[in-house]
């Protein structure tokens, strides 16, 4: 079992999607396990199921910060799952603990957390999902839009250890 | 002073913001009050700090929710100033406590609380600001476009309205 | 309508009290009122309906930061109601935003709101309610017992100048 | 790794303690580990780093819910530390995650963990620490108070079978 200081990344998106956002994020979960990193996620279905599947297929550790009061309806491949009852401020909490998130796919939810995490200058990978534009048009800087699940696990562990290196 | 049950409305926009942005907000702000809504906002600068002076010319009730562990930097027109200590999770209650918000301009945190009040079912109406595509490229319903201060506030507390009626 | 810098003082209690706890947080909320304080509370029944209807007979603001999702339930005495849908998470949230805070009575959520002022360095006047040991069996210091409502208001209110000063 | 459902049990008390107190904590982490439960804590030192060391020991899952923003002055034997920013609202996570909480001595954020776990109806079981009478001086039941960690622990799990099965 490792302990920190370890990576702890945020797989981020809606709680239903299509078979290609849920392979993709089975695929994203399962990479940051291998290198080592503790996935993040809300603990329910879709991405987030998707996610913490493919990080236990990886002997990973996956933590579900759930918004509920218990936990009801949370992915059973959570090592933990945490409800904190706190409904969707819980998204803050998610963000927060990570050092980078990766954003599969878009509903307001996971838009929120784009946004919080952007705000607290936390790095932001994008897989597909919704874009935001500002008032002319412009796309707003800040979130990197990843090809794959390989490219966006790389881009979020090269962000976290721009923030808080591990190395020596 | 009025007791609840009243209108609680949000604004919410960016800590720095255009002139154009600031007389909006207060506009907003002053109509609301005149209407006899609380006003709720982030407390702080810019577009939150406009709109706390409209109501209050107005005689209004406005409350400011901080991001902070005391009052420091809160806007001297606020009836109420409440540090929580959260950090940006603070805009998860803004945007809980309000019956609708109104968005003037477009920064992270912003679009976090138009994203969480999309997500639990609370009406935006938008003054400008960013905006919010799907992978299509197309625009994702929603948030309603006001022509300016005064529809914004009309648009406002009739969505108010519909979710929670004040009248018999 | 008076804004900011104004003292904000909780009053925490039981949402079941006896007459003589209703009598006495009643006058506690009277008597902020009347010293221009705003008010604080959890905003449902007892001993904080009780502090609402006080503050609200004197024309003073009274906020109610409610553990649920919307106003069920809320005091109809409260000038603003703020929903959270924290749970007993909102407790902490009352205390970060008092100056000071006064007990009546006692009750486990009581208890939490008395520990985590005392936690902060926000300071506790009671007015009856339960007592703390120490593992010796000697009184925790800290909370300030007054004799009756008119002696919390004045503890408070000192304690709030001197964390807080509003004078010049 | 063992995954959800499991036991999740927090051990809470204060940041600076005792060696008695640390022993005990490191017992009671190292046996709810043995026991494959999860242990949660507030992720400092004191009595968490010694309950987190424990927990490592027995080769764990021990989680610490930081009040702090990032991860300073986190445990190092946590396996993951999750930065709240939310101050000491943050005690309401820990005990909302929990099965059962076991208190180790006492301390004004340690009774705010405790007082909350009663008001939310989760098993409390003492390990020494400080006790709350009501106004006429009685304790106020609800802590359950244990003899020694092996005890605690035996307590806690059966509190939480209670409420959360795991046994078909």
């Amino acid at each position: 079992m490792w302990q920190v200081p370890r990576r702890q990344i945020a797989v981020c998106g809606p709680g239903e999607c299509s078979p290609q956002e849920a392979e993709a994020a089975r695929a994203v979960g399962r990479l940051l396990a291998v290198h080592g990193a503790v996935v993040l996620c809300g603990g329910y279905g879709g991405v987030m199921a998707a996610a913490a599947a493919g990080a236990r297929e990886a002997g990973g550790v996956v933590v579900g910060v759930l918004s509920g009061r218990d936990r009801s309806g949370a992915s059973p491949d959570l090592t933990v799952a945490l409800p904190t009852g706190m409904g969707e401020a819980r998204n803050a909490l998610i963000v927060r603990a990570a050092d980078a998130i990766v954003v599969v796919g878009g509903s307001w939810g996971t838009l929120s957390e784009l946004a919080l995490a952007q705000r607290g200058g936390t790095s932001v990978i994008t897989l597909g999902g919704w874009r935001v534009l500002d008032a002319e048009g412009r796309p707003v800087p800040g979130p990197v839009a990843a090809a794959g699940p390989a490219e966006a696990v790389r881009l979020a562990l090269a962000a976290a250890e721009r923030v808080r290196p591990l190395s020596p």
